[in-house]
């Protein structure tokens, strides 16, 4: 293991931190909250003059393998979330460091899942609640591969182990642009969502909040009344940029670069369309003919709404599903676990894993009736190496297990059935909100401390996809060799 | 598809089915149950006959592949199935044929579940009931293979789609010696527990009937008051008999021929008996201390009882487990989807799958830290071909897939999340009981005719392990080449 390597980069994710969290600084500014201010301010302080003491020793080697790669995305999000924590203590606004922790990495894991019970605090810490989806959505280690160069080939290590989905495609042939295209598409996409949110009558604050939960997929509301308060242009234009960020972002790279075609090719993509508009459709007829909507535009308008919300498991609601006919509820409740595509901001299982399982499924029933055919796994158009398929069998295992594992310890706190799996589900799934104690009118806050880390490491291992957090915990990653 | 050779097997089946039903018959006789003797008089005579006529006509080809082996299997599940719940509809037992099929496939493969709120019903009818869960504890194809000369060396495609776990494990070259043996062990523990039993005081009728619900691990209770109304003595001779149905017969058949080193080997058992007296235990102080027994050698008899219960998807219950403490009745969630040892009569996903998931899950974890490093995923001291495990894979998508897809259907009936989520998992995986409406004090007599026959399939997926019934539905199979 190259520890060395490994503090280099963690300060400079501290130094980043320091410089991300001046934007909160100013918005404490600008409303006046002087006392938020100057948390803001120690904190930022803090981080950039330990972060360049950190960094002002290079490492002698630059190599960062594998093993190094994961461990240090896993260490790199629990050092953001320690010090991302800090603003909701210092200013009061969560009663323990613990309740603090819980948020941010709600908030950074675009999970949205909330242990306060009424979310209305100071602008400037609503703010960087709000702001870690967004830094959470693309991931910060993409951002240091974006704006750093590194020695050697060793970037795509950090990259993989960041990024959402069974493989990981490079654009082009540097990692540090592929880092950057990503961001400026992700940048542009934010920029379009807050000039609409504008013009439908939102102020900068609301409309740049919004975004960051929006885009992030992560659900964070700024008032406890919810996205049901807005205007249907508002719920209009969030519903349409959930879709969009639930979609592979390569597909916006195929287009910028004039490939409609490649971008045509995603099986993941029409999978995700077809899901997407075919259940908003039938759950639309189901709320209509159940009487919850009046009309059968506002029936489309907020099932359209809620499958965006679910399937690329931002969180947000205008209408209380929980309400809505069984049918529509298992419904959503699968489209959670599928979730949206890889390489989007978007959580869940993925679809592209989904599609790889259920064609290696397919391959396999045909292999038993027909021992002599061996057939290959395609995704869009060609077919994926047999390493791939193996390693989406094991992340469902690990998917499972962990899930198991996470049900029986939270099941110490002796509540029901349903808020247990559902406060699993949505925290592993990055959704948010789960059923019953800790559905979309309740919160997380009575949980115990050890079940409260217990659905911390859920949220962190369902951001990185399970592999960094599983790594980080192992013994073996820790030896020198 | 050999259209002919199925033809054969499944006159051979209504044949058995026909002298199955002889006992029954013999069992009206001796109750005075007149009508009922009638009925079944008629059903013996008319499967022996049409059987006969059926098996008279010998297929030219007697090849069976893999597809026709399959195909036969699922086939001869429904058949018997149509066959076996004719007596039910006749006796007025059940109110409609949809009902009786039901209790007859869930006896079949000894799943438990019930769709009579009152079970106390004719001696005879209830003694065939029980005797399904005998019949379907081993599988009739076992039963041919062990009685009929098969022509050609086919006979192994037969056994492997009928036989639980995930590769076949023969004793001796021949099939059918292997066939005979495993019935030798059945009827020899059966006739161990029927003598235990009526040394606690049951009666012939008692003992008959409650061995059958036991060692086929099936759950059916012979009065609504169930076995917590036996005597202690009674439920300690349960208890051990569940547990010793669950063990792969393969152990009994290494101590019967004196080689004790190779029955210790399995790694699948010495899980299965950690699991069993290891949650056993936990459950027993939990229990004891929240107060729902009065003595420690209580809570762990009951404790254990459960477990065995619920491990080997039996479904008996001794205590309403739904009372107890969160933590222990998730910890039976879990029991209940791993279930028994594969080779066993208990039904679930098998503990051998899941030990193979998890070594190849942590193969996975330490090739993604090390890719140099290629190891093969070991079963009791040997390396297991890949192919195994790539089919291991697929068994958890095809699970899951069928899972999800049976929620959604059975949502039409609007009923609650834990019913219809527990209604699956329990005839999914045999177990009987689920939770809430479905749950140890009710039964699934008000499901919708859709949802019933979602059900039923649901049960033979679960009992012939998911492939005869989706290489049944798949149009492929059917093609003539």
């Amino acid at each position: 293991m190259n520890y060395q390597m490994i503090r280099f980069l963690l300060s400079r994710v501290l130094q980043i931190t320091g410089l991300l969290m001046i934007l909160p600084f100013v918005v404490a500014i600008i409303y006046r909250e002087y006392n938020c201010s100057l948390v803001f301010a120690v904190i930022v302080a803090g981080c950039i003059l330990s972060g360049s003491i950190g960094a002002h020793f290079k490492p002698e080697n630059h190599a960062i393998y594998a093993r190094e790669g994961f461990v240090a995305t896993a260490l790199t999000w629990i050092l953001m979330s320690i010090v991302g924590a800090l603003p909701f203590v210092f200013t009061g606004v969560t009663d323990s460091y613990v309740d603090a922790l819980f948020e941010t990495i709600s908030g950074l894991t675009t999970t949205g899942s909330t242990i306060l019970s009424k979310v209305e605090m100071y602008y400037s810490v609503q703010f960087w609640r709000c702001f870690t989806h967004w830094i959470g959505g693309m991931g910060v280690l993409v951002f240091i591969l974006a704006i750093m160069p590194m020695a050697g080939g060793y970037s795509m290590h950090l990259m993989r182990a960041e990024s959402p989905g069974p493989s990981v495609g490079k654009f082009v042939p540097k990692v540090r642009d592929t880092a950057k295209i990503l961001y400026l598409i992700y940048i542009g996409i934010s920029v379009l969502q807050v000039i609409c949110l504008l013009f439908t009558g939102l102020n900068l604050y609301e409309a740049l909040t919004t975004t960051f939960a929006t885009v992030g997929t992560g659900g964070f509301g700024i008032t406890t009344a919810g996205i049901g308060a807005f205007k249907t242009s508002t719920q209009v234009v969030i519903t349409i940029f959930m879709i969009l960020c639930g979609i592979n972002f390569s597909v916006y790279y195929y287009l910028i670069t004039r490939r409609p075609m490649e971008a045509l090719k995603s099986d993941e993509v029409k999978l995700y369309l077809a899901l997407m508009f075919g259940s908003a459709t039938l759950i639309a007829i189901l709320i209509y003919r159940h009487g919850f909507t009046a009309t059968p535009f506002e029936s489309f308008h907020h099932s359209l709404f809620t499958v965006a919300s679910v399937m690329t498991t931002t969180g947000f609601a205008t209408l209380d599903f929980n309400q809505w006919p069984q049918l529509a509820k298992t419904l959503l409740a699968c489209l959670m676990l599928t979730g949206a595509c890889a390489g989007s901001t978007g959580g869940g299982f993925k679809l592209s894993r989904f599609l790889i399982l259920i064609r290696a499924m397919k391959n396999e029933l045909i292999y038993i009736v027909h021992p002599n055919s061996v057939k290959k796994v395609y995704m869009d158009g060609d077919p994926i190496d047999s390493t791939v398929v193996k390693s989406v069998s094991a992340y469902l295992s690990m998917y499972v297990v962990i899930f198991v594992i996470s049900t029986l310890l939270i099941a110490f706190d002796e509540f029901d059935y349903e808020t247990n799996f559902t406060a699993v589900a949505a925290t592993l799934n990055n959704i948010g909100p789960g059923l019953s104690m800790v559905g979309p009118t309740g919160n997380f806050g009575s949980f115990s401390v050890l079940s409260k880390f217990v659905l911390m490491f859920d949220m962190l291992a369902g951001r990185l996809e399970l592999l960094p957090m599983l790594i980080l915990m192992s013994p073996k990653s820790w030896s020198r060799r």
